[in-house]
């Protein structure tokens, strides 16, 4: 692992690493802040996942979590959103597919099933670098992302059961395989049978039987995306049914940028932390 | 006036917009965050100076200013640091002159002169834009900034007496007259003669008899910059002699970035809420 930049911010330190992952086949980067308490002992970790086109940097200018994860003692953790590289198939005209685009699933489909790994990568590789590396508390999990993030942090909790002791999302994206931006690639990373999608797609999932204990989400209602792409109200619909308590926040006016995450980071970071420290 | 972009934030509203700039003979971009209490009426406003090779976006990004100006009510208005434009002079391998370098200062020398006139346009030509066109009072205005902008920040207090409730800077340039990496510029700008420097200096205009009420600087003790470039020892001794009520924190182990800059963001709103609402 190497380390590409360490910064002090609120008393804690930001940095970015990057390493060769094995369920990538590329070289990976992702950040990492460590709150001040980190000194003291391993601190429980909050992984945020991003959304389409972003890196781990997205969240790491523009999220403003640090502030109250260093009060809080959270350490935070920002991956990448795909494979990197020349040698990783991609569509560079194509926002919503390839690299960029790797919708937290493990692709089966050749070319992209040699590094479109992510689901591995975000689950298994990546936590066992960082329980090496890092002070962090792997008992304290909990996950939370943006849009194809918040698709992937809910679908990672449901099918981790007992992993994450809490789970939320900005604005996610409800049903990917069949939401007009997400279905090509879903086809294009799992082959043409909807019933291999279903793992892969959040509301599905609860019906087909997975749970989390709880959900909070939060949604702007100025947000371009919401009619086509993220449709809160199929997960509405799901979690009504499954009896998952769901907390969902229509935030008038907000659209689907850094501007309405970070306004609601707070509270997003106060929901998981109140859960890891209880 | 044009609007590139609005986006609702902390409740109020981020805005960047673009104008002919009659100062600077060209098309300047600024931004500013109107906080929820601009709906109810004129609200104070808080400048920032931007340092070497930002624009308006860098301290929109990364600066998190948006929480607490939305709580304490006040306008945040980031400017460009240059003009800019194919048509404006510059060194593109020079990220100490030129455009991203404009030094806040109104050149003299051909052919800078004609569009490097950054002090006549932050001070004059851009107050009365943003007071026609937003629900601002100037009669309570406040300024900072950080590094170039530090130094922008403190000559415009400094200059215009009773304009500003308030002065602060982020790791300002002390005396650019004669550090490294604004000297070359000032001479570029204003010509070999050093008299015509002191205008333009923070140190040398506190050594000519202007003053501040009082001043409140951080700077960071891994801040690369520091010693040769920075050397707010010269500012603490000018303040000293001209009994100038300085507060200097020198931050442990903090660096030149915005992962500084965001850190002690609260500090400084509220040192200048204090004084604007008194």
């Amino acid at each position: 692992m190497e380390t590409i930049s360490t910064a002090k911010a609120f008393g804690g330190t930001q940095g970015v690493y990057r390493h060769k992952s094995e369920a990538c086949q590329c070289d990976m980067t992702f950040a990492i802040f460590l709150p001040p308490q980190a000194e003291q002992g391993p601190v429980p970790v909050l992984w945020y996942l991003s959304g389409l086109t972003c890196t781990h940097q997205n969240v790491m200018d523009k999220g403003e979590y640090r502030r109250l994860a260093a009060e809080l003692g959270l350490a935070i953790i920002c991956p990448d959103t795909s494979p990197r590289g020349q040698d990783v198939p991609d569509e560079k005209d194509n926002w919503q597919f390839g690299q960029g685009a790797g919708f937290y699933l493990n692709a089966t489909q050749a070319p992209f099933d040699k590094h479109y790994q992510m689901e591995r990568y975000i689950s298994q590789e990546l936590p066992a670098l960082i329980e090496q590396n890092f002070p962090v508390d792997l008992t304290r999990q909990s996950i939370f992302g943006h849009s194809m993030g918040g698709h992937g942090a809910i679908t990672l909790a449901l099918k981790n059961t007992g992993r994450f002791k809490s789970v939320s999302a900005f604005a996610p994206i409800a049903q990917p395989s069949t939401a007009g931006w997400s279905k090509p690639a879903f086809e294009k990373y799992l082959g043409n049978d909807p019933a291999q999608w279903r793992a892969y797609d959040s509301t599905l999932l609860i019906e087909d039987g997975h749970r989390v204990p709880e959900l909070l989400i939060d949604q702007g209602t100025a947000d371009g995306f919401l009619d086509d792409g993220l449709r809160p109200w199929l997960l509405e619909e799901a979690c009504k049914k499954a009896n998952i308590p769901l907390t969902l926040n229509m935030r008038e006016g907000y659209d689907h940028s850094y501007y309405f995450i970070s306004t609601f980071m707070d509270d997003h970071l106060r929901w998981h932390a109140k859960r890891l420290f209880a």
